[in-house]
């Protein structure tokens, strides 16, 4: 697909994360105003509640709230017809003025209030290596992994955006004598893509591949930072809980599924044939380039079409027990590895479970130290444009002892 | 302590579960009526929401809700005040028409917006008893168990109340070559308690124990339905997951911490010392009758004071990586079970994995099957009353292939 050309400039260069081939969600406020939905186009930001208060286009009245909940819950087909129109106004030529907002003087919010949070484990890099660190190789990849996108429950409390200081956890660390209560000495962090739920499913009721895509209002950059000493006490047999508590990060935009449809890519290949439930017609992944930064040192790069499970099956096999999905709900991708150490999501994988220091700026690095901040980045290319999802940054403060 | 007698005389019958000592709250509504806020006393609702109308009471408004989270919000000081205001309206002989309703004609509704929902796993029995079934005897107890009160985050979204059908779910079992997808074999209850948080905690910072105490609001009876053949292939290494989102039924009334605070008990006698962090000043489990029936014959009767760590524990150790805590978020204590199988909280232990089947009303059972009734009951004996907790039943309707 070739670049849409805006009436706003800096939409139309070649690099820009936001063309209008993009138009991601957020919400964002500005001095004195109460925070409200924009749309990313170049250096701006499109005032979508004044749009709607100006007769421009109809959302319902949901723009002006402080959340994307409410335009999500409207459905897909006033996510289209908004989007329709918002490429018409904000086309090359266009006639009517716009409330455009610099992005450099707004503030950006949590673009939704997250209902629920679930992180998958679907890249089977990850899975395999970090099953060798935590089980050894006999162990590694659990038998089930090639038949269904385990994943587990998070905390939606702890989901923050891009930008917002993130505390080093104390915990219960495994000790000779017993466990010691110290601050978390193997932080790290997990670079995944979030699938944002913008449809409901009823308790008991299950949804195809299909209908889950559909119900897909798009993705964001997503962090799931983790405290690999608390977890590898706690984990067995329940999962990771206080170890995954901390915060997770997720960036200020999202970049929805119609913006990221010329970029569908097949996944990794399959081990074993899916169960009909789990199986898609078509891919679910998309060709997206995406890695990490440390205090501005890119750290690794790799794409999303590595992983093994799409969001769509992810979802699909969320409601595949009858539990009910809203509106609101975040589901991570899981840590997103390639084969090699500079294509690794996560500090754990690349230093061999803190065995084989890598250098950051000429220090050494095992693990996540005071201060660090840590960032990442996701594009895919089309014809003469990018697509971007703007930063997804946390800086590392001290533990409260 | 002593039963304080009421204008309401079923509420003065020692083995009624609502008498003026208890005055759980719960959310309810009548023909023709939106739902709102009451209080149960003997077989009648005090309509709380018209006590305020009528200015007989004052909790800002929140009674006219349709859940108690807005109550809740207020803090402990309200708490506190509307409650001794509910005991001087309600003690016998008081002045003023109150606003009463027959139990017997109103619809029970879910009592709060579950925010987030936590389950643990606090039974030493249990835990063993489960440990030896999944993983053998060498394995069954974790190694951090008696350290920590481990637990997993659940699916607020599959809460329902007390009396909502329950539908089998399908799922991935295991099988010879492979998995298959089949209806749930193994569906079993868990007989548990659950906590109702009522003060929120922020990012990055933790509660002790006694502060922990201080935020919970009350506590429901809450069973945790579990699809043991599900969570058998799906659980390792990220803890349960589909197997325990086909729905958690709870109580319709919340039973205040005020209400059992003459019930304190000490809980199982411990292992090693706890870290300073989840060590508590007093004890904080209850001495109450816990048990379960399935299609109205007892199964089942234990004491939550089996328990080896108490909510306030659960909910410190909850925040001690800094996770924040919201109104509403509801932590469930693990299945309560003692040593012997008539005093197990899931079937699971009580048919030892299925192998010994137990007869319930002259048929054998190892799990649940269709059309089953399954009931949890609670209740402190006090002198010359009773603190009851209401039902929490669920019926099990057939999968849907």
């Amino acid at each position: 697909m070739a670049l849409i050309r805006s009436r706003v400039d800096s939409a139309n260069a070649a690099d820009c994360p936001f063309p209008l081939n993009n138009l991601p969600y957020g919400v964002f406020s500005t001095a004195g105003e109460a925070p409200r939905c924009g749309a990313a186009i170049g250096d701006m930001i499109v005032d979508l509640a004044a749009c709607e208060a100006r007769g421009l286009l109809d959302a319902g009245g949901t723009f002006a709230q402080d959340a994307l909940n409410g335009f999500m819950a409207l459905g897909r087909a006033r996510w289209d017809a908004v989007r329709a129109r918002l490429t018409e106004l904000l086309a090359e030529g266009a006639a009517p003025d716009l409330p455009l907002v610099p992005m450099a003087g707004a503030t950006l919010h949590l673009p939704i209030r997250v209902t629920e949070y679930t992180d998958f484990y679907a890249s089977r890099n990850h899975a395999f290596n970090v099953g060798v660190l935590f089980r050894g190789p006999e162990n590694a990849l659990p038998a089930q992994w090639t038949h269904m996108p385990i994943g587990y429950n998070g905390r939606a409390s702890s989901v923050v955006v891009s930008g917002t200081p993130i505390r080093r956890p104390m915990g219960q660390l495994k000790g000779e004598a017993g466990p010691r209560w110290a601050p978390c000495e193997r932080l790290d962090l997990e670079l995944e893509l979030g699938a944002v739920v913008g449809a409901p499913s009823a308790l008991g009721s299950r949804v195809s591949v299909e209908e889950a895509e559909a119900m897909i209002f798009g993705y964001v950059l997503l962090n799931d930072w983790s405290a690999r000493d608390v977890q590898a006490w706690e984990y067995q047999p329940l999962g990771p809980f206080q170890s995954k508590a901390l915060g997770t990060t997720i960036g200020a935009w999202i970049v929805t599924q119609a913006a990221l449809e010329p970029f569908r890519s097949p996944g990794a290949p399959r081990a074993n044939p899916l169960l009909p439930y789990l199986q898609e017609s078509r891919p679910g992944l998309y060709d997206l380039e995406i890695g990490w930064s440390m205090n501005g040192q890119v750290m690794a790069r790799t794409n999303y079409n590595v992983m093994y499970y799409s969001s769509a099956q992810q979802l699909a096999h969320h409601t595949s027990s009858g539990c009910p999905m809203r509106v609101g709900d975040l589901l991570g991708s899981g840590t997103i590895s390639g084969p090699t150490p500079d294509q690794t999501g996560a500090l754990l994988e690349m230093t061999g479970g803190g065995k084989t220091p890598v250098t950051v700026n000429d220090a050494a690095r095992t693990f996540i130290q005071d201060g660090d901040t840590v960032a990442l980045f996701a594009t895919a290319k089309g014809e003469g444009y990018t697509i971007g999802f703007g930063p997804c940054t946390g800086t590392i403060l001290p533990a409260r002892p």
